[in-house]
């Protein structure tokens, strides 16, 4: 168990705005909010999954839609306390632990400040591993949780619960109209675990995992040392491409930032190029011959070429000098069963084979706390 | 108090399709399902607004969507019910009496299937006196009845609940997008009233004025009579136009069917021209000219010359002959304030005045029972 200061929030925004692989949002908005409620005296209590009693009463909050949205209207910061409490007043129970639904992007922060405004403990873990555009791209949906009950709530504070669709897919369809109806952002509380489900299915210790990661980049930035190394070195994985921004295309489609990006090659690079697609979160890059250099769920990140900053989908422009970055999902993600949700398929690449990128998830990190 | 048998179904069916002005969807596969419930044994209990106690609890059910799509898939019957059971296992109360939210259209025998189903009994009255396609155009709503808790059921028996949204614009818009999801069409149960506000808002008796007039029409069909004049008699109001349609445009829109019909005369107003624009139900009657012969709220229905049977919207077609009738609307919907939900401008006719066709809604009818 470990508590949450301001320093380690800082950390864990760089982490997981690295681990959101371009999407996710920023979890910038989302840690100053929790740090607001820290100086208020406010706790954020990090708990280990296997100190989660069996029979505790688990559910994940954060927000969802298109992360361009937040640029336009921040958020409140009461939409994920209130989704929470209203899946607590349709079930006619508390939940005892929050635990994050996605580490990468805007969602590692939010449920940090959930746990603090509630004072309920943050189990450190998630279900991506990184960020994913839909619902059911989760280990908890993959493993067979219900995914309702659920609960959305938006910036007015209406709220939305959905019952009796065992099938994410259904509730990512009603979720997300609903959520294009709120704004086109809103927060949510799903699904209701168990604690002794919470540690079957959870992706563990990726909190501090994005907090040792942040650590890295700020330390390797101070002592003048390549930033861009340190997170391949907690992280395990390949630098993939460094160059320079040439062409974005981008367009919301049904609540998701859809486009492209091409990269054009330079140092090692020069005369080379890559594209990468992405919804909301980088899917697949390639280059110039097309050829598949790394593909969902592997993760694709893209950091400046000096800081190793986090380069979400929604500010790429023209001109940015970038490392793209491959590193391996975890193997939870890299099953034969889990693929089916989040593979290249999932996302409409019928005819690419995944390929995994070699090493394991977060191998160089320090997982013991 | 009174019982639904088989043969008041049937009358209650036609009188509720001319109501439905156009829209509203087809009361037929309510009737057969409410029959096969009253052939099993189950009866419909139908209770006068003023034997409702003051502390009753009650909610109004029917289904959401456009008419058209029950054509191509057809409720399963159950839609309305869950999405009360539902409403209630969320406020944690059990209702007491249902009440139809629009006697015209479909809308006027699900209410009486989810009483025959529930044992519940159903109040003669609605918050439409005809049909409308939006939730937020009802009595309740207009006279302040917050609009949520809402519940919607589909076909699959997931439910959503909305809580929180008192404007009932808002529960419209997010529960139409929910709706499009469910497949274009869902079972609902809102608003919760006690008694006391049922009895403020409800138009009154208006199962049995739609039960009158389908008797007056079958009557007047079995005595080689007028059956288009048999609706006027009951509902008070005048005959518009007599002719053949010669064109239709339809188009679904947002879950909603609009569209425009064009009529050309015959016998008196042979060399005339009728147009009229409708969504999901005619909303507005202009002669070749462009001068407005009939608007919202009140009721433009275009029946069958001979049979004065309805006909909605989704069978308009080419060559059909018929008579558009313009009734005045219930009194409750004339009001200024009431205006400002189904008037002209709420339709998009922002440069239309409302001028109201002389007479009483239902003026005809033998009211007591």
């Amino acid at each position: 168990m470990w508590h949450i200061d301001e320093p380690a929030l800082e950390r864990i925004e760089i982490g997981a705005g690295i681990l959101g692989t371009g999407g996710g949002g920023n979890p910038y908005l989302g840690r100053l909010m929790a740090r607001e409620q820290l100086r208020a005296g406010r706790r954020i209590t990090v708990v280990p999954p296997d100190a989660v009693p069996d029979d505790a009463l688990v559910t994940s909050v954060g927000g969802m839609g298109a992360p361009v949205i937040s640029i336009e209207r921040p958020p409140r910061g009461d939409e994920y306390q209130h989704a929470l409490r209203a899946l607590e007043a349709h079930i006619g129970r508390a939940f005892t632990h929050i635990v994050p639904g996605e580490i990468g992007g805007s969602n590692s922060t939010r449920p940090l400040l959930a746990a603090a405004q509630t004072g309920l403990p943050v189990i450190d873990g998630d279900g991506m591993g990184r960020a994913f555009p839909e619902l059911q791209m989760c280990t908890f949906m993959m493993e067979g949780i219900p995914a309702t009950p659920a609960a959305l709530a938006d910036y007015n504070g209406y709220t939305v619960i959905f019952d009796r669709a065992t099938d994410p897919r259904v509730l990512e369809r009603y979720a997300r109209a609903v959520t294009i109806q709120m704004g086109g952002a809103a927060g949510y509380a799903f699904p209701v675990m168990t604690g002794a489900e919470l540690k079957r299915t959870v992706i563990p210790r990726t909190i501090t995992l994005a907090h040792d990661l942040g650590g890295a980049v700020l330390d390797a930035r101070a002592t003048h040392g390549d930033p861009v190394a340190a997170v391949l070195d907690v992280m395990g994985g390949i630098r993939l491409f460094t160059g320079k921004i040439t062409d974005v295309e981008r367009r919301l489609v049904g609540g998701f930032a859809r486009g492209e990006v091409s990269i054009a090659g330079s140092g090692p690079d020069e005369g080379g190029q890559l594209r990468i697609d992405f919804q909301n979160e980088n899917l697949i890059a390639r280059d110039g011959d097309g050829r598949v250099r790394a593909v969902v769920p592997d993760l694709i990140c893209i950091v400046d070429q000096e800081t190793a900053a986090p380069i979400t989908t929604e500010v790429l422009r023209y001109g940015l000098r970038v490392a793209v970055l491959g590193i391996p999902a975890p193997g939870q993600l890299r099953t034969e069963s889990a693929l089916r949700f989040i593979g290249p398929a999932a996302f409409g690449y019928e005819d690419v084979a995944y390929e995994p990128i070699p090493g394991a998830y977060g191998a160089g990190a320090a997982r013991a706390r």
